[in-house]
């Protein structure tokens, strides 16, 4: 891995010092000139060219295709939050009017919207070293709510977040908007996102990663003397459940999408599908010989670094009380165990990241529900059935949709759309809050608080709350939604 | 204080279980039988007549007036947030349909909206026995958004919660609701309030009160296996900003306003101004003589519990490093002290409950922006100026906005509208998220989380996110707003 110094808790100090010294002054900015601003950013992204995606190559192992692909999506992600911030309703306007008349007493004029809540801390993912890391989805949502934002570099790839970070303040400057608005701080220990996260003018963090990384970040946000949200992405073993028809009609086309999407980037996604449940039938049996035949011959890749790969390995030979379908060296693993098993030891349903999956076989439809309800938080959960299937289903589906942030019917988890009505995030511990969504335009949600004015001259109020809604939102006017003026 | 046994662990215990379980049911009532449900709790609340108003205000030492107003405020709330879910849009429909089209792949049907989050647990406020408390404004936007109630009854005014909570119990039977849809425990110990919030089941929690109890149950809800969000709304000194025309122009009537305000209900509510802050003249000298002579004046009243009595008779006498400018015994209590005494001693700007004000001298108009900057999170920032000044006061708006939920021109912050654009809420330590409020139909967004469906049958899709929108939502449809079905 390579090696960058970290951060002293000087730099890190100052980098936050500075963020809360542009705040007011990116927070007042007009809506467009903030979309224009993540718009540049995109461009500037893209006019690093080759070396960007040669750098997150040859850090990342990940293949170019991809990466261009992924390179896509962060500036797409730009864009789409860009369009968010030049529409402008996002910001939730409230107005109720003033009633002088009312009694006992008249109502005062009260209007509300949603305000930037201060510097945020973003932690870049190892696992998108663009898409989730220092231009990523959660810079790109915090700075499109309006607030600067200190990027703490994954160690993973320190030269392809120099290179974004290049990208960002190229953009800063050219848009004219104070330097601190965007700072990166490189650091391979936890003393250096722990301080981050304890730094004062701090106000919310972003994180995606493991599961004992996020809940320290947590924890570490929970302690301070003013404590802050962190939305931390962790773990999600992402069930799929098969359901009977489905399996008779389709089990080997399910076994095919299964073995794609959990070898998938090197089984390295979020999302990647860990488990899978079925009830004990000759099919059943067959689709576990399909993924099995078809894991095996599955072609090995680099994992994204040697600290991912050895974690692998180690969590690989940790797993017992399966049966193993796939042999060894293999560059997917495959396990089978039964219900009453899984049931009895909760590790087997913990994520092991990267490209493993066990399958699990219940007894009855019975004991399929049993084993939904045995589950805890996850960011998806998936039901292959036939109409039939999913009729009688109903129920697993409330199950499901109580444990998950998505649930998805006749696909596979890999694969998140950045929309408005994508949800990726889920109860606990699939992510820290799970309000909150960190994939798609819901993700600018986490970083605005609401403001009220109450009473107030109309020259004083912000654009959003002003009597002509000079912007044109979409604003909600004594609770009936309107783009009139007052 | 009336005494009532503690709830023990099996009861709390069987409690949060109780409402796990009635949560599937609950979570599934169509909007209309929800709304009908509230409104049956206002009715009932009604029909307890003379006994819930005499009980009251045995329990609570305040006036019948105000215990009528509260009640009226108490069933107007439940009866909007009833309206807020028979409308239905609060849940924020979200439907990106499939682009089968697309290259390189697909986009698949994704579709999102906001369910319940599971059991709540509601802590009832002392000061509000009615309002903010066993029926009050948590359990009612609780209820509002589909999940089960827990109230832990405030031990100041346990007889007052029993008919409350009998009033519920006769709506959920009346609705044919499972009865674990609302329970009440009762507890004058921290222990009970620890083991309702570690409680494994329970999925978020309402408090007002105190910034040592918020806090503490905030620690205890980060520190379980699996975080919960806690909503404590705890403490608020709601600093007021005299400018100096409307000090020239009408300071008499500022010192009247702001006397009836800081003595309103004892003092006793959290938005009693409790810093006035204004630069030295021969008028803020003059204001100063005003509150205190109409202070001396003020009638004495009992406090709500002998607990906070004490308390704020601790308090004040602790109070050091100020000019008192009201006699001993007082019913309100004024005292005077300068921006650089202000400054060199923090306590001074902290929340102390009852009537009691401290009025702040700058030197100028500088000073008062280092006042400003100095204050940490508040519910309330009160402006009174003249247009004229208020156009000077942009910069010092917009710190305030930065430092507070609500901030009000010319007027007083005790009455909280219960209103759409309502922002009851602000930067710790007024509360643990600044994010949400706890007063207005926006308070619903605590107890909600986001599911997405992804390529789901119509028919097994919640009402809200069918293709032929059966509920008649506002939903944003490819990230437009619309009623149309699809």
């Amino acid at each position: 891995m390579p090696s960058t110094p970290d951060a002293t808790p000087a730099e890190i100090s100052a980098a936050v010092t500075r963020a809360a010294a542009a705040a007011p002054a990116f927070a007042a900015l007009a809506p467009a000139t903030r979309a224009a601003f993540l718009e540049k950013i995109a461009d500037e992204l893209l006019a690093l060219g080759d070396a960007l995606l040669e750098t997150a190559q040859r850090e990342s192992n990940l293949p170019r295709a991809r990466l261009e692909g992924e390179r896509g999506r962060t500036m797409g992600q730009l864009r789409l939050f860009a369009a968010v911030v030049r529409d402008g309703s996002w910001v939730d306007a409230r107005v109720d009017p003033a009633l002088p008349d009312r009694k006992p007493l008249p109502r005062p004029d009260v209007r509300r919207a949603l305000q930037p809540i201060g510097p945020v801390a973003v932690f870049g993912a190892s696992n998108f070293p663009l898409a989730f890391s220092v231009a990523g989805g959660d810079t790109a949502s915090a700075l499109a709510a309006g607030n600067p934002v200190i990027v703490k570099a994954h160690p993973a790839h320190p030269a392809t977040s120099d290179l974004a970070a290049a990208a960002i303040t190229r953009a800063v400057a050219a848009c004219g908007l104070p330097a601190g608005v965007f700072s990166l701080v490189h650091g391979a220990s936890p003393e250096v996102s722990l301080a981050l996260v304890r730094a004062p003018q701090l106000a919310a963090v972003g994180f995606t990663g493991s599961a004992r990384a996020g809940r320290a970040l947590f924890d570490a946000a929970a302690a301070r003397p003013s404590p802050i949200p962190v939305f931390s992405e962790m773990s999600s073993a992402n069930p799929v459940f098969v359901l009977p028809a489905a399996l008779r009609e389709r089990g080997t086309q399910i076994a095919e999408g299964l073995v794609a999407s959990f070898t998938l980037g090197v089984g390295q996604f979020c999302t990647k599908p860990g488990l899978v449940f079925g009830i004990a039938s000759p099919e059943w049996t067959a689709i576990a010989d399909t993924v099995a035949t078809r894991a095996r011959a599955a072609t090995a890749a680099p994992m994204l670094h040697t600290g991912i790969s050895e974690s692998f390995t180690r969590g690989v030979a940790a797993v017992s009380n399966v049966e193993w379908l796939s042999t060894t060296p293999a560059a997917a693993h495959v396990a089978r165990t039964d219900a009453a098993t899984f049931l009895a030891h909760p590790e087997l349903a913990h994520e092991l990241f990267g490209p493993f999956t066990l399958l699990v076989t219940a007894r009855d439809a019975a004991e399929i529900r049993t084993l939904a309800a045995s589950l805890e938080g996850q960011l998806t959960a998936t039901l292959h059935g036939t109409p039939e299937d999913l009729t009688a289903a109903a129920d697993l589906v409330t199950l499901l949709a109580q444990r998950a942030g998505r649930v998805l019917c006749n696909g596979f988890p890999t694969g998140v759309e950045v929309t408005h009505a994508m949800h990726h995030g889920g109860p606990y511990p699939a992510t820290t809050d799970t309000r909150f969504t960190s994939v798609g335009t819901a993700a600018i949600f986490r970083f605005a608080r609401p403001v009220c004015y109450q009473n107030f001259p109309d020259s004083l109020l912000p654009d959003a709350l002003k009597n002509a809604n000079p912007l044109g939102l979409l604003r909600l006017v004594d609770g009936k939604p309107t783009r009139d003026a007052l």
